[in-house]
């Protein structure tokens, strides 16, 4: 499947990476493909240069990501990811099935907190809906470390919990399938229409609480009864 | 043991019932002893004259609860918890451990949200910890329905994680003793100190969508990896 990824840190390599591996087509859209920026150093992520030379997939423009994806994905931060949708463009994004893999997560105090106004009455999965009503918006992987995300094996042989949320019961089943056939998901949660991307992005807080106690990202959570 | 709650809805009136048929000395606090109030319906919980005649738990003032515990138990609604802890009063409270089961929900606009005053940089269990010092603020059993709450079996025969967090170790320790011995819970995850809280209470939301689209509150969740 063409699969146009919007957002170049971790998650948006790892995702591309991932994707590439199990035989999809990859476009991952950044800000800028100057040569300078694919050389820049990144937190925590590899220069663009680096990891292109790796998985060989091509570097584009957001906008040209979006064109290119018959499935878009949102991985860029919660907090800028509607003005990089916005660049990527309503018209390219169209109808097709926008996978939304943010959290509103703020780090500007020093302390992980959510986004006020990306949280709590909303959610990023929500507000991406209403700026673009046409997409299937769909929420899916912003509860675990985006490396158990892709691989669900990672973490007790598979048997956690992956959520999703989204208002079209069609693209929500295509999503899943995905998550279950190259990302080795078992056992998906369907949390309703796009409101559930709240809950979801309201555990946030406890996953990164739990990252911060286990010294680790490497542990899913799995619903009993 | 001489527990103290305070707060008498379903959450208060709950704990009171099993921890008394554990064999605890429990005085359930209420607002007011009047004899109108003693019948006065109640949401979702039994008047208290009912649930006097069927546990015999002597029913007295927040107050007289909190001097009477060796352990007080904050059985009410997030959103008035600091009022109701104020008027049990500081000096009756004074060193004991205080276990906060609360939850800032507001039901207010239609749709369960978080109250913003006690949310995100904060909680209640944090304000309830700054408000009073001396105390050994012990943040359980807010991640559960409370029927659950007492009684882990109830779901996957106990094997869900009840989460645990305060500044305290041994009230920590003490009060999950307690969760293991009186509530059967197998699994208590220590998160940490009180800030730990606001993960616990961020909780809410996601546990509210998934209790909605159940149907049932009898489920609960469980660490993996």
């Amino acid at each position: 499947m063409k699969i146009g990824i919007i957002g170049s840190g971790v998650v948006g390599q790892t995702l591309g990476a991932a994707l590439k591996s199990k035989g999809h087509d990859i476009r991952l859209g950044v800000r800028s493909v100057s040569q300078a920026d694919l050389d820049k150093p990144r937190d925590r992520a590899e220069t663009l240069r680096q990891w292109q030379a790796k998985t060989h997939v091509d570097i584009v423009t957001f906008a040209q990501a979006a064109a290119f994806g018959e499935v878009v994905i949102n991985a860029t931060g919660g907090g800028v990811s509607l003005q990089a949708l916005q660049i990527a463009g309503a018209e390219a994004i169209g109808e097709k099935i926008l996978i939304d893999v943010s959290n509103p997560g703020d780090f500007s105090t020093g302390t992980l907190t959510s986004l006020p106004h990306l949280t709590n009455t909303t959610s990023v999965g929500e507000e991406i809906q209403k700026a673009f009503p046409k997409a299937k918006v769909v929420k899916t992987l912003n509860t675990a470390y985006i490396g158990v995300g892709v691989n669900a094996t990672l973490v007790g042989d598979g048997e956690g919990d992956m959520f999703i949320a989204g208002n079209d019961a069609q693209a929500k089943a295509s999503v899943e399938a995905l998550l279950k056939r190259d990302f080795n998901w078992k056992n998906v949660v369907d949390l309703g229409d796009i409101v559930g991307a709240r809950s979801m992005e309201q555990f946030l807080i406890l996953w990164f609480r739990l990252f911060g106690l286990r010294g680790t990202p490497l542990f899913g959570v799995k619903l009993v009864g």
